[in-house]
């Protein structure tokens, strides 16, 4: 562990205040160039769920244990996240870790039941339920992940910075009240719509959890976080800026300054102006719009991440560059592009087509730095 | 039959060109009006799904037949279409009828499992097997639908117009491909960029098919048509306008003229543009925008029909009323606007709030249309 530490401060300092100190390995990365909108040598790029299902790596260290006792493993959390950054040469890793388990101590019954995905056996239905759903008052119970982040930030090259992440407000609580999936978000919206006490309340505990939950990624080394609002595509513009917005907002806002936070929502281009305003100084993009109209529409005083539409994975790697190609000339080579799929990559995709992208960007992402 | 044929003469006849031509109380119908962007006395409102499982008279019917047997059972359809359009007071009678049924003639193998959906057992999985998706030559196997049509428009209020309805050709392409519902369209989007001869080949038997088919509900009796798009949502602007947009136009414009086309899409805003750019009198929005912005983006030119979001039908009736009224102060007083769902109405939704948000919209329609 002295050794661990040792080499962290090597990569790493903390001021008095607590607040982040960046190596310049770190500071002149690719990924945290962009993230700043400065000009990079070519597009940095990193794919959500990169170290997931399509990856054999992942398959063997997976075959061995369940789904979640690899999330709550940070020796396995980290072999998988390290083992996706080094086989596909991505500009940033990403923590493996779930949206879910935060909701545990907050009195979710959280299970991941074989080939069905997570399972909560107390959602909450009605509104007096929220009152038994608490706020996270005391992270240590997360510490898995933050010893996660520790030994993934030990071994990661100098240059590669390691990013944090958490569902964004709404996603969390539509997972709360909804039990699992959802394909109308009925009980989710029912609530907000019909007590809007119980709903605020809820939120609220949500955001103010985040936000410890996040800064604790960060100060046990992550260079950068990004919020899934990965459901929060249901919703219509009103009720976006009325029931989650604010909340959002106040995630955004509590994480510590000068960490860059890479605010993305899925499934409505409608509500890009609103996730703008929410903050981040990345917004990350879906491939349901064209990356030049969603930059033009949240402004091009953030950077943006995206936005290939991950089936572009399935086609010949001809056909795949192209795609690629479309989105990085749809930057019109401004500074501040990373590199993504407009969602997480799918167990079918050929992981050989994966580390093509990856060399594809790279390779054309160097003539569109230079335009 | 004689007298069947008698009473239609009454409300529609033909040209010796084949259009259809209105009596006066279907040609000043509150919904061929404001079809036309003309003044109203109200704002008129149809629901999708109006005929559907909420509804216990629906249910009652059900209760005896298979869904199946219901679509293809002339007499039941128009029993459940004419059932809804009186205890709800509607402006617009739907068609009960499915989407799917007309793949069956054109060589999908297709069963409807009980509580499971539609369940297609010769999906379409590899371009070569695109040679057996034959095009809809004869629309007499459809016979059934027709009749339905009849029977409705016999017995319909005069002065209340009936909708016929289509998939359009993505939605059934992703159906025949997929072989039911798909999260993804992983298989879709994969035959479309990775063979786009087959693709080709596969969206022009369905526009041409549906041409016919279209054409000759229009001559059985309906007024109006809507296509349903609901899958093209999972589209990026680019791919929908490549791969998916020619189809679409080229449907709309082989409808009889004089004969309004409702284009409604569903899952994403972004697209909103090139739903216009197909065509149609009427883009139909879902929720996810909001109705002023999806009307300037598709232009006031047209008639918009939305877009209340279907949940809040799980409301009390003052919020109800509220969300309801936020849908009509929208359109600016504006003639041109249908109101309706946004997508279609919930099996869980109680019949009562259903027919009150009819009533609230009629209340307060007259004063939005006064303005």
């Amino acid at each position: 562990m002295a050794l661990v530490l040792a080499r962290r401060r090597l990569q790493i300092g903390h001021t008095s205040t607590g607040d982040t100190m960046l190596t310049p390995a770190l500071q002149n990365s690719r990924f945290l160039k962009a993230a700043r909108r400065e000009v990079t040598d070519t597009t940095p790029i990193w794919i959500m769920r990169q170290a997931g299902r399509y990856l054999p790596e992942y398959m063997s260290v997976r075959s061995k244990v369940t789904f979640i006792e690899l999330c709550k493993s940070p020796e396995l959390a980290a072999e998988v996240t390290l083992t996706a950054q080094r086989v596909l040469g991505v500009d940033a890793a990403i923590l493996f870790a779930d949206l879910l388990p935060m909701l545990e101590p907050m009195g979710i019954d959280l299970e991941y039941a074989k080939g069905e995905g997570p399972v909560i056996h107390n959602p909450i239905v009605t509104a007096s339920e929220v009152d038994r759903f608490r706020e996270l008052e005391d992270v240590g119970s997360m510490q898995f992940v933050f010893d996660a982040v520790k030994l993934i930030r030990r071994d990661l090259p100098a240059d590669i910075p390691l990013l944090g992440f958490a569902g964004a407000p709404f996603t969390l609580a539509s997972y709360a009240i909804e039990g699992g999936g959802s394909k109308n978000y009925i009980r989710t919206k029912s609530l907000m719509y019909t007590d809007e006490g119980a709903w605020r309340t809820l939120m609220q505990r949500l955001a103010r959890s985040l936000v410890r939950y996040i800064n604790a990624q960060i100060d046990a080394g992550c260079q950068a976080v990004q919020l899934f609002d990965s459901w929060a595509g249901c919703l219509s513009p009103d009720d976006y800026r009325t029931y989650v917005l604010p909340y959002t907002r106040q995630v955004i806002q509590g994480i510590k300054p000068g960490v860059p936070v890479i605010n993305f929502l899925t499934g409505n281009p409608a509500l890009l102006p609103l996730l703008r305003e929410a903050g981040g100084q990345v917004i990350g993009l879906d491939w349901r719009v064209n990356l030049a109209d969603g930059w033009k529409t949240v402004g091009h005083d953030v950077a943006v991440q995206g936005n290939l539409d991950p089936v572009s994975l399935m086609a010949d790697l001809p056909t795949l560059r192209r795609r690629a190609k479309d989105v990085l000339d749809a930057t019109g080579g401004r500074p501040g592009h990373i590199f993504n799929l407009g969602h997480g990559v799918f167990p079918e995709v050929p992981p050989e087509s994966v580390k093509a992208l990856v060399e594809m960007v790279h390779e054309m992402g160097r003539h569109a730095g230079s335009r």
